[in-house]
């Protein structure tokens, strides 16, 4: 909607004035929290909800509105209370318990190329998951290779052809996070590796494998926050769509 | 050259034993090290050499076997010694004295699209000046962009459209690093952030602009290793090379 | 009330030793604690309560002293069964949830200029509102401006006047913090900058944007501790009464 | 100079197109760094230039521009390699080797109130003169307080009603840092922090007094970087801004 | 009971082995831990349970033989399940709820000088009563003096006398610790100061008093674990001991 | 099963293509994670499961596989919900609270030397009894001396030679893991040290005993992480697997 | 000299003003620092200087007037140019490389029971000899103990008794500090723990010896600042002073 | 010696009073150390010298006594100037300047397994020859297999085979030390793992691969102290000799 067009719907008393500043400035104050619809317009994804430290409160009126907006809504660190409260809202909502995503709807599939998502252990799964179902959500074909640990190196080398295919890989590892450092020195594409909080005693809650993947020894391998699956599927994302487009 | 070129060149006595096993193997054993020469055809790069910890004797002896196999060479965290001995048998050598970077030769201009580096302070300068050289050795068009922190933000905005047009940012910041989130929320392309060590006191030789960055509020940045402008620039070439060749 | 006044009345047993001892000193002593009466006079504001790490009882306590002397108490951090109990003493006594301000009564307003307080992200709200809420019942106006996080530096500069309007400007931000660097950049007046313990993984409870607010690039910003909303509206309420009071 | 005198002056010829870019823009790029001119009129105070980091060639070319277009200038952390060089230019520049500050000019003295330096030790001197010379540089008054640490309170309470005669007081200590809690428990104005890197051990190079000025059980106490004294100055100048301008 | 006696004993069937061997050796063996019996002689004081980490049953266990042996017993950090099995098989066991002490009997009243002990806040209480609690039960005479951070230096100075006349100072304190320096200055008998995790934030669970303590810029003060009020209370009670027994 | 077997087999029908692919690479992918069959031929023992993480459901399915396929299965760190679970489909299995060890079976007892388990306290019993059974389960004699800590120092004294006939000593020690040094100067045998997260305050969950085992002033002691009493007895059991092998 | 013959003398015109301010305030102030003349008569023992970040002109000043008012002086920390010029002024002066101890004179020998300074290792021993050289100068008579490290715990049982023997006991010891446990369990005297920091890697500058000696199961141990030999001497002297003087 | 023999010797004069006490106690006291006679006859090696922190002065006297005692002497973290003075006494003084290693004379070759040193890139040589070097003081053949980190995979694998023929495996690395994980996996003999302080910026001086190592996901690897190559093949050859008496 054009801002000549917004003016005149206001004058003829068919938007009102909130509704006509919402237009306008592209985002609507909820007291509590900004709403942005303009986002999907300029970078091409709408806005995702991070959900912890918000009360469900606060997440279902986001959600409705951004669902109103787009068809399409994520929150990411969802509880089963911001579920319940928002299916009363939009029955059409799904909840995954282990990736703990909330979502509605999703962009269409969009890319040529592969994300695979290769991960160390079992216990990675749910960092694992928020990355593959949000990189599908975002319009990716993804590749989840999981369980290839380094500590049975045979594993992962069966592997290794399948992982070379991908435009973009994303490394899940908890414990000491070698996984990113073999898995840079194997592919030719970008690595996005993502630290785990899965270990214990000298692991500090994910600091041991965050460290390592910054002093890898394999070039070609960038690094998001521990356990931010959603962040590694989002860079990812955003290099799928600069191969789609070409040289900006 | 194939395998069985090498083994009737063995028989033929046109090659040695030595040689034939370097060919074969795709590197050559210097006892302190292993060179390796295949690592162009399988990469696209040939081997860099990371000078830190190295003696000059040992860079000098890489250097050459890389000179002759491939023409270009590169050596990261170089000294002033290891130049003076490399010049000895490669005349041609180049030694930075900011970036730290010695290089001979470089990979041709191949991307259609271009890298920006975008540094916050002067003092950033010889990390993001790694960065830059390394990505003009890799094949890359560099946008500079210096000395916009965010302290001065207008002098930043007047600098979106520039930064807007690369096909890959590479953001170098110290002191509290907040450059990488300002960014990361100005543009749609992929973010490369590097802190540096520049700073004093809370700033714990470049940590906690590591973990601002790691923690940043803008999706779509991911981090590499304090003052590592290489790797950075690593990065950003494997992603336009991706954008070049498009989903693999 | 003055010392000879006091003695007189002791002498005519019209005070008990115990109230003219406190009377003198200008605190009590409830043996697990002392309560300063003598502190308004002193500093211009009564004694505040830090909730944490005391019973609810020993709250109540302090809690109906200071009330039967000042008429107006807060109590920081606070819980809700310190305000069951409170209640049924002080029954105008208030709690708010968000903040955990227990409070009955408020300084009247006093100052001309206003204090901003200005928040990153929806999850800092109960520090925002912890510091809100002290500045107003210190005797502020207190202009909110909520959810502005840099990610979205459009959405920050939409409110660049009125951020510089106020008197003092109370950063309140979590994640890695780089709000008070880009306001510390904007604005003339002293910034007060607020880390909250909103994040995850290398955020490290706060110590990131902790960190980050201290090495700040922009000058004219002070730091207090994680999730300090209180500390930082007293500061800058005494800033306000500097002003007021002109030079001393 | 208007934007309309400047475009007549460059149709006249008599502005070079790069002189009138700077007269516009506000800065002048000089390829490692930006100086800005504008400064002055938005904040009251020209640019300071940090010096760490910095080639003493850089420092030299900033001096001499911030000298010609202010009259005024200031580096920190300067040393004295940059002193030789700046004076080559610029003969009365001022190095001070115990602060590191090297200046030429000052601002004039402006405020009514007094800026009140107090130091724990002698070997905090550094810093606090630091801040000392930063604040009279700045246009204040300065009462330097010095050697007064908590382990002998009597040389610090004979000081007591001097220091509550400060419109603002810095507080400078290594160690443990305590002098910030005492101090921040006697006065009534904003009291701003400096830990300084004196110490030695669990000292931890200044981390063990700024958490302690962080966690400061007297409220009315901000805390800037270790030995930033520059940063401490620069905030109570700002204070003393407000408080001689009154409400903004 | 001497060897011979034991081992008369012994063949006199008066004895089990069982029996015998734990009067030779000093102490039994209950296979997940050994009572040591002999301590009361080696070291004046029998063995003291730390509580923390042992089950319910492990505590009655060694309780009820401690208690055979020396007719009196003190548990550290134990809980009400803990106080709940044992007083079923010693009725006369008291538990302390804030210092969490589980005790029955005491060592009698022994040495001419007093311990003071000082904390800085109401919060700080359960640590600084299990400071004050096992010194009585070692047979010192306590001096409590509660609530006199140095917030209002005043306040504590009011109790400088008092203080003083302590043979040894125990000093309790949370937040930032800056009371141990504060009374180190003010005393001439040793300080013992302990760290408590009272506060938040930056406070990193009592580190930050811990390191303060530790660098305290006064001379005489030892420190103790964070929170550890029985060994500050077990150290002062030696240095007791050896004032009543004179140069060894 | 040779691999010509299992191919006549799937061409008569006798075996599915899906167990054939399981026979072939060794592993069978259950989707979550991947149960590696092999690993006993070719390192002497069946796959562990490491329980933290994993669901009560993927712990039965990886358990029931191994069990069929070995006839004795280990997991470590299982929680009551495991065991619930998996004695549903294998009622053999046995579950240890204190060590969290849930098994069935075991190998057989192969060593002619033995495994001495030396703990500090009766609080780190569970690590300890971790590091026993899982020694029994792998087929070691295990001698337990429990509770000797250095505080005692002829507690420990007196089991020197029993410490001393041991092939391997895993040493388990919280607090600030002296034991480890003190042992290490008394055997000429490997050392395994385990710190353990029993203490508090300056432990950091045992960091503590972590680092100070690392910088053991004995030689010959080597550490594992942090509880890690599985790890330790693992290397106890190929240390034993060496010497019984003799020179490989 | 009393305050009327003070006053007196200066109406005769015997003491200027500057002098007479000095006696009546008990220090005389040095513009950089204030020297304290008192503090012999109120604890004991005159003021001693810590020479780390002093200058040496400020070291001999200080030197000067302390020497002129109680004939002996000690300063810690300090380094041959200190030396170099305190002897032109006072050619008794001592300065001991090892210790890093400049003095002249002592107090006399005046405690019944001994100081004993025990050590870990060899390189240990500049942190003893500082602690044995200030034990000396204070007054004390000390036995040193080196060299008796757990790893060879026969060496340290040895001097059992020795150590028995003493009133207090320092022990120095890097690496793990295992030293301090051990001592404590042996002994029924105070033991003060200093840490140093002789070690590398995983030692961190002695860290680890000090959170081990915070953590140790020993009580009875206090503990100082790391390489902090100076202030445990001083605590002995304090525990020394309160035998001599009994219960105060 | 017997002791009979010494002390007849002793009467008839051939003795001293101090070498009797020498040979009785197994030690000589130098003053600042004590040199350990007794150690091959208990443990196997004779004690070996640790330089860092020793004068050279102090080497010389240790290194030339155990020189007449055993023949053979090793110190490790030499530096050049203790070498120039020990080979005035010591003519047959070697001295590595990589490895910094001192030696003279050295143990026979006794085990046979070989050990292998495995390292991940030429700048951890220093590391890799202190362990090469001295496992093969300490009688162990060693076969040295440098410079194949994980970056390049293949590398690795092709020394697979060479690798799993080692009796003990050391794996010395730096970076993110992923390489101690990868051979971990790919072995059935002990494996000892030496973090390096090879890196930079988040690698901390080697805690990076310290704590990467601590919680590698490969069982049965042990770790050693951030450069102790030292110890690492100490534990190394105390593995060898338990293989080599096989079970005690």
């Amino acid at each position: 909607m054009k801002l000549q067009d917004i003016l005149h719907k206001v004058r003829a008393g068919e938007l009102s004035v909130t509704e006509a500043e919402t237009a306008i400035r592209g985002f609507e104050d909820l007291g509590f929290g900004k709403v942005d619809y303009a986002r999907e317009s300029r970078t091409g994804y709408p806005e995702v909800i991070f959900g912890q430290g918000k009360t469900p409160e606060q997440v279902q009126a986001i959600f409705v509105r951004l669902h109103e907006k787009h068809g399409k809504v994520m929150v990411t660190r969802a509880d089963r209370s911001m579920y319940e409260l928002v299916r009363e809202a939009v029955p059409d909502a799904v909840y995954d318990e282990m990736s703990r995503l909330l979502t509605v709807g999703s962009c269409e599939r969009r890319f040529a190329g592969k994300v695979a998502v290769v991960s160390a252990g079992t216990a990675d799964l749910p960092v694992a998951e928020e990355a593959a179902r949000t990189a599908e959500w975002m319009g990716n074909e993804v590749d989840r290779i999981y369980d290839v640990g380094v500590a049975g190196i045979d594993r992962l080398l069966a592997q290794r052809e399948r992982i070379r295919e991908a435009s973009v890989v994303i490394v899940v590892a908890g414990m000491e996070g070698a996984l990113g450092s073999v898995i840079g020195g194997l592919v030719r594409r970008p690595v996005v590796a993502v630290p785990t909080s899965v270990g214990y005693g000298a692991h500090f809650g994910g600091l041991t494998p965050l460290l390592s993947m910054l002093t890898s020894c394999a070039a070609g391998v960038t690094v998001v926050n521990i356990d931010n699956g959603f962040g590694a599927a989002f860079s990812a994302s955003i290099i799928q769509q600069a191969i789609l487009e070409g040289a900006s």
